[in-house]
């Protein structure tokens, strides 16, 4: 990696947090030096402005989120128990960095929704590609004959994520897991009623 | 009402869109003046800082919330018409104004759960009724032979607001509302099933 990738990474990897936590508007450029350590020309000369680092740090965000769960649904193979990866990677939001501050899908989307076009995009495309992951290992698992075929994927994919990125929200504001947990039950709940016995 | 409380009145109803559209931390004192058509001036001898508007705004947005829930609730009998109509509330969130840019208590909960504590202990008190409420209908309900006793109240409070919550996220930041309907299908189906038969 030449040296100005390196810097641009450092500086994405050190403000993600900071996005993350205080959000897009709630973010300074003093936030940005005052994280990475750099003159605000350094970043600057690395990032046109404000927005595009927010974009980047989301990127990187949403590509640690969306690197934990690919790791736990690949190495499982019955449809349920790749359902059941995104469970368990939502149950370690109090021990997994990336969730810190919550959830980077859902601190931007409620921030972005009426306020940052590009942003809002970004997420946007987030959770298109979660829908499509669910409503994937659900249409192969019924062909495996592992789901059930009167199973409408795509309601059980919005259920499912409106579930775990509520589940998430209650964890953070009360500062206590259990409205998480209950959210995480439910969902284990709607796969084991759309498993094949 | 004195004119000094019919001048913070209306700052309150004129702010409080503006920080359910742009946060906290991306409302300025300019949008305030501008919203409000008052001077700086005229909005700080009416409160303290922005903080003081923020918290007011919030309270009065959460309170439209709640005095369309009570409405529904308050008007019907049975334990599920009452939880059912927490759903006809929130099926709503394209016409009620306050819900034109979100639902509020997810906003605030999002923006000020790592960075405002004022706001992060309102939402929490906003929370914690919301739990209250639904935890008193399905007692009720479980004393009036309309809810199954094996109910954990405490439990499907979580995961009800969840879905509610996890579905408006959806439906606001896809901009359709189908990811709402579903979570809101589901919400349905989680009150068919605690009904005694």
């Amino acid at each position: 990696m030449k040296k100005a990738e390196k810097t641009r990474q450092f500086i994405i990897e050190k403000t993600a947090p900071v996005f993350n936590k205080n959000g897009y508007a709630g973010t300074s450029i003093n936030d940005l030096t005052e994280v990475t350590g750099l003159t605000k020309g350094s970043i600057y000369g690395n990032f046109e402005n404000k927005d595009a680092v927010a974009l980047a740090a989301f990127d990187y965000n949403y590509s640690l989120v969306l690197g934990a769960v690919a790791a736990k649904v690949n190495e499982r193979t019955h449809a349920a128990d790749k359902l059941k990866a995104y469970i368990a990677v939502f149950a370690q939001l109090y021990t997994m960095p990336v969730f810190q501050y919550g959830c980077p899908i859902l601190n931007t989307a409620t921030e972005a929704d009426d306020t940052h076009t590009g942003l809002r995009n970004k997420v946007k495309l987030a959770i298109d590609k979660w829908y499509g992951g669910i409503e994937g290992i659900i249409k192969t698992g019924q062909q495996h004959k592992e789901i059930k075929k009167s199973v409408n994927s795509r309601e059980f994919a919005g259920a499912f994520i409106a579930l775990i990125e509520g589940g998430v929200m209650l964890a953070k504001v009360t500062g206590k897991s259990e409205g998480l947990e209950s959210a995480l039950k439910q969902a284990r709940k709607m796969i084991a009623e759309i498993k094949k016995q």
